[in-house]
């Protein structure tokens, strides 16, 4: 795995340039990534181009050998362009614009925006396309950071029109696929159909799907143009993008398969402090971040990829500012979290950023060097972690264990229709990603249909919308299944499928899922050891109770190698479930002891500690925020 | 008590509707309602008609000696009326527009949309308005779901304007009742008056109150359009409308006023979820609803009816699809809600709704069948229920016991002026209506100023507007009287009155609040077993105590046969004080166990059991869920 | 001190005014506040004057030998003056009108409506500048109540762009300050610039504080014009404003350069409620108010006076109606409050209001009488107190003990950028300034500069921009000085200093905070009987640990007369701090009881009990609500 760092040479004054170069290249990184947000620089009146500067950065870098990941700027068109049409701008779900004086202010579906981001993409590619640093391009920076995939506006509008009319053909076609006879919500033509924001109650779960299928077509395609051209003008030079964390707002499978490498933005204490997880986790974790949120994002995008290429393109150096609260790393973490992601298999890892900013929003946010230019702690890990990777750098992908099934759409219908409070389908898969590497398992993440040969057992959390492809990959898998509540219980249309849930796949098991309950937290049934929470499937057939509460209840449901769990795929009951169905597999399962990970290869296994305790690493005693490597004899 | 059911053909293939009207039949259901909300297949172009489904639906019904409630679908205008004027949507409090896309998209107050829904009752009723198989009419459905009454529109505005110039005369009488001096907001003429909204801070309460009995007024001059069309072209018809669950939008005696029978959709479950219950509770009641909760409604339905017709126009037969979570009935709660129904004096219960829809925003909401059309647990409970109500079907009321004054101007004035955290005029009663409920008896709601022969208790829970014909009642009352706090403390344009709370009930019991407190959650003044909480009225004059804490606080006040609370009417303060009460009449009263509850009709005793345990019911012992009738020998 | 009461006899009939007068001359009270909202009576119609009511009004208080404190009444601008320019509201944050119909529906940046204010401010001053009754002009009412000082207007985005250009010169400039390069957030011009609201994600931190003091600004150049005008006309009499609790909208050290007299509206129980105090206090102290809540805001704006004069223009009675819930206070608590605000040096206090209002918004807050013109318990609260202050009238400030050196830029730059949940420079400052007097110390507020003779000890609480003056200043102090976390942190345009923080004040201390952290709640390092929470400031440096926690993290740091304390300044930690700095200097320093407070004059000691116990008090024992004076001997 190569390191790399974030640079924003436009930041600094010129004569500061060559010392930084010369640092990053003695603190062993080989690649920088810039130009991302630098537009006003480039082009600071319309169409006047200044290259001069980012000419002699690139020159710069070069000349202390580092490679370059050169962005695309499209992420901060400046303020003239915004006022040369003001329409360009997203509309928010209230209809309110989102305006300049941040990022990201644009609409996906604007075709003026779209020209002028081809325009910039082009004066860039025919400028720096064959420079020989460049050997990399992202376009923009995190599709659909701060909510922006889905705009309300006008262009919006008009694309979804065009979006259904290809799609649909015909607006009986549409009318009967969405059921709108239901409340009179019937069109005569595709023109009559509005976004589904402002309505007085919540808009039919089918037309709120198809424009989240449509928004996230906005962004592959938006992103599409710039690699196309990029290809055109720089051929040979992978092209990448930043994925974000815990975040579904388009389909990141799709995406994969546009780029040569997918990219993603690892903070785990950011993430800690921001999402789902428990008080006392907040609080447990807060120095090291959760052991599984960084290593779920590693195997979610090393699957979403379209050739398992994938990198790390900005890692959390210290406390970051977006956070409601933002501690330090325990000292070691930038260090263990760089080399979990070369276990996991990253080509790459960028810290985000070289140098902390003395100004503007992320002036909070850690860089490797101090605002003042000195080395800030995260430069010492960096250098170490590029050290260790001399002698340990994998070049295997990990060992197949166990595989997981999921899609951004079955996201989607989880938030379109929760039915019940909170209940996500990535936060089920996030369950049982937890629950299967507290076992020791390495973890893959699968596209639905995809062949699952080579693992032991193939999850699916929870799957509302299920293919004839994904049937015939489960039906040719000899290992174990468990599939998850919800799964199978939707059309494509978000409509029930006429033999009810779990659909097409009673061809696997056979059973109806007859009614379902969703259950407020605290409303549980006991097991011996675990709870049935959140959620209870009514199930008729000739499946046999796999595991029942004490009232009865059955708590999950079992034929020949495939399981269907009846409560949420969460906590102790998921828990029970993979451990025995992970019994009935040869998997080289081990309970782990709390914080303790592990990434095992062919040739040996990583370990990694994020407990506030010591833990057993093989045949090591790891300290908190240690790492090991424990080579196969 | 008659069973019904709510039935949507349009949304079924023609060939199952013959399946469908004999498997109703079979299950002992007579009523079907139909077509409220199915506009867009009746006029599915502007001024086109087809009649054809119809036609054939009705008939096919009627053929299976079916009587039918025909919906007028005004809740539900097709997309192409709402693009030929799109103003008449309402604006919502933030002035935005809430357009079509799902239901209820409309201002009651807009004249053209008005013109509109008599064109189509006019037409559905000169089609329909004879056939033997039509014996009711629904107008729209369910009037003000989803926040709909209040509209913020220029039409609105208008009608407001129009409004207070007839209830003032003058503009300078308005600026006198309102107070409008007091922040420089005097008016000099109707035409500058706005709404209330988007003030600075809150606007004039009495503006509020103004605006809150207007928009009430608006739905009931927008249903009686309807009305007088339906009697006119189909004479002899019973005309009814939904109300809906824990709702005071409007007001429901005048409602009730305008119909021959009151109708209101009953979800115990979904409200136990949704409101105001505490965690336990939601807990321990999750699949059986809150022992209170349908009975609570009857009771005030029941009592905003013209002539105490009313029945249950919606009955919740599974889990549904729009609370938090949406657990599933436990079994025999079907059949215990419906003959708690009867046993209160419903003359008809309608499930909601024959078969689960596959698809649109009510997919996940469960029928008496299954969305594959064959039947779930609630057909058997339905069926079950038909058979009951043959050997025990209540022609009689209930006993007359305890009588509690309620207004709906009561909550819109703790809304607009709650003074306290979350003190509301509705829980007041709600409160006092289990405790009353808890002593065993029966309660009817009573209209202010209606007569209270036969009860033996009168409670007035919270009423701050008091009119001299509610003094005229209670002073000729003979029994015991309660009044809780904030009763008789306004005029009736919310200001406050020259001697004070209780105003004009001086007349009943010498006393004067001199001065009202609010008390935050667990600010409490302990008692003998009970606490007052929330609410402390400070009192002078010639009552005497009659319930003191231990600080010395006193927590009610006595003068012959009337008491006044001075503490909130909530928990154990208003159970000791309705116990001390109820100690002076000869009513039947009897403690009863936790979640049991029962209905005294001159012939025996209606016994049900909510609880998660047996409970003891006369001489029988009940499981969860179950019900008997207890002859009277 | 004098007394006086806020009297509005526009809402009342003249036969009543003499009554009213005579009942306050009887009271004690010698001065009364009138006249802030009335001008839709002063001025019905545009232009046309009516002043025959108010001379009369002005002339009855007089003949009883009442001074006048008298309003302009721009905080309520009549209807017709917003119709004939409906653009002078404000535009709240989404871009919403802020309406007519309550008050203070105006821009403090329309030109317009600021033309508007001098003219009826010229009306008044010319018609009773001198009058012999008018001791003081108030202007406006409470400046900022409900958020009312940001507006987003045109008026407010046009006068921005003009400010910036004055301050800034040139837009390389403005855009270098701010490092708008970061995001390509770089300007053309300052007409280019726009509000900081409605941006996808947050603005540059440097154009949030621009936008904060700019609207300050207008504050004090819409208030200057009615001084102006006021001065002119009516020389020699006292101008004065009304500040609030815990608010820091606009810079109050600046108005208060403005005006003669500071005043406050001080309202115990409603800001108790309100702000951010525990559960538990805000039980135990919910009829008391918070030791401190008063005391704050008397010495701070005592010390944001321009000449210390300072009084309290409004003095809760009873309960309020603002609040969530509104206790009445403990009996005694009127009369306390009145004894506090004279020990603390107020030269006079204003109970609010005369005659509860029995119309309108506030008719639910008490008064001196109730609202049918009896006397309320307030009432003999007030005439004790006035013959209190026969005997005991401090006519001398406070000794000088301590200094909390504060600025309200210090509040707005938390508020921008807190980087940590909550946390906030005001709140630190009331923190600390809880800790002084729970010490027994007096407490003066200094602005950032001032000399520090005289004190013991001077506390920075947290002041991201230090200024050269304040380092001259507190290196020529020879008291102890305590900093907290993130003072000296940032430039004037809130970015990092070139040498980090603490900045300027390395002078001062020998050390360089290189990194700080903030800990959600329950993150904590625990000490010896105190914690760290919140936040820790990670130093290097010269200086030497002072306080370390069991881990080995360094609490606080010391050099000479210096600590900076690297946690959060807040709870046991700056209590700890505090104490151990305090044993340093030879302040009368006594830890006093829970509840109890103290104020030492060269004359004696003014004791007050907050707490739900009796206390003792220098020799004395207190009940609760009690206050007595100790003269030393
Ligand atoms: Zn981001
Ligand atoms: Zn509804
Ligand atoms: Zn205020």
């Amino acid at each position: 795995m190569k390191l790399g760092v974030c640079y924003y040479p436009e930041h600094w004054p010129e004569e500061r340039w060559p010392i930084d170069a010369r640092m990053m290249r003695e603190a062993g990184l080989s690649r920088v990534r810039i130009g991302e947000f630098a537009w006003s620089r480039i082009e600071p009146e319309p169409g006047q181009f200044e290259w001069a500067g980012l000419d002699r950065a690139i020159d710069l870098l070069h000349s202390e050998g580092l490679e370059i990941i050169l962005g695309t700027p499209t992420a901060t068109p400046p303020k003239w362009l915004v006022d040369s049409m003001p329409e360009m701008v997203a509309l928010d779900r209230d209809g309110k614009p989102r305006s300049f004086g941040s990022r990201r202010h644009y609409c996906f579906s604007h075709q003026g925006y779209r020209e002028q981001c081809a325009r910039i993409t082009e004066a860039l590619a025919t400028r720096y396309g064959d420079h020989p640093a460049v050997v990399s391009w992202q376009t923009d920076n995190e599709y659909g950071c701060h909510d922006t995939v889905q705009s309300f506006s006008v262009a919006a509008r008009d694309g979804f029109r065009d979006w259904l009319a290809d799609r649909y053909r015909t607006i009986d076609a549409l009318n009967a696929a969405w059921g709108n006879v239901f409340w009179s919500m019937e069109y005569r033509s595709f023109n009559e159909i509005e976004l589904p924001n402002l309505t007085v109650t919540e808009a039919n779960p089918s037309h709120w799907l198809a424009f989240r299928r449509f928004s996230s077509d906005q962004v592959i395609a938006f992103n599409r143009l710039q690699v196309e051209i990029l290809r055109k003008h720089s051929p040979g030079r992978d092209i990448t993008h930043n994925a974000m964390g815990f975040y579904a707002g388009y389909d990141h499978f799709a995406l994969g398969e546009e780029l040569d490498v997918l990219g993603w933005d690892s903070y785990p204490l950011g993430f800690l402090e921001t999402f789902r997880f428990s008080e006392a986790d907040k609080i447990t974790y807060a120095r090291t971040g959760h052991p599984d949120i960084a290593a779920f994002h590693h195997d979610l995008y090393r699957g979403c990829a379209r050739n398992g290429r994938w990198s790390v393109l900005e890692q959390q150096p210290g406390p970051v500012n977006w956070a409601r609260n933002n501690p330090a790393p325990h000292d070691g973490m930038v260090n263990l979290w760089t080399m979990e992601a070369a276990a996991h298999g990253a080509e790459m890892l960028c810290y985000f950023r070289w140098r902390q900013a003395a100004f503007a929003q992320e002036q909070m946010h850690a860089g490797l060097l101090r605002p003042n230019g000195e080395p800030a702690p995260a430069l010492h890990e960096a250098k170490q972690s590029a050290t260790d990777l001399k002698s340990i750098n994998p070049d295997s992908a990990p060992d197949k264990h166990a595989a997981i099934i999921f899609s951004y759409e079955s996201e989607w219908i989880t938030q379109i229709q929760p039915q019940g409070q909170d209940l996500s389908a990535i936060w089920a898969a996030f369950s049982c990603y937890s629950a299967l590497r507290e076992n020791g398992l390495n973890v893959d993440f699968v596209r639905p249909g995809a062949a699952l040969d080579g693992y032991g057992i193939a999850v699916v959390p929870c799957l509302p919308v299920v293919s004839p492809e994904l049937v015939k990959s489960l039906a040719a898998f000899k290992g174990q299944i468990v599939l998850g509540p919800r799964t199978g219980s939707k059309t494509a249309d978000l409509t029930i499928p006429k033999n009810l849930a779990p659909g097409l796949l009673q061809e696997l098991i056979p059973l109806t899922v007859t009614r379902s309950e969703s259950l407020r937290p605290g409303l549980v049934h006991d097991g011996d050891g675990w709870r049935l929470t959140r959620w209870l499937d009514h199930i008729e057939g000739n499946a046999k109770p796999d595991l029942v509460c004490r009232d009865g209840t059955i708590a999950s449901w079992k034929h020949e190698n495939v399981r269907y769990c009846a409560g949420w795929p969460e906590g102790s009951l998921i828990r029970e479930v993979l451990a025995r169905t992970l019994a009935q597999t040869s998997l080289p399962v081990q309970e782990l002891p709390t914080g303790l990970r592990c990434v095992t290869h062919a040739s040996g296994r990583y370990w990694f500690n994020y407990g506030p305790g010591t833990a057993n690493a093989g045949e090591e005693i790891l300290p908190p925020a240690g790492w090991t490597f424990e080579q196969f004899s």
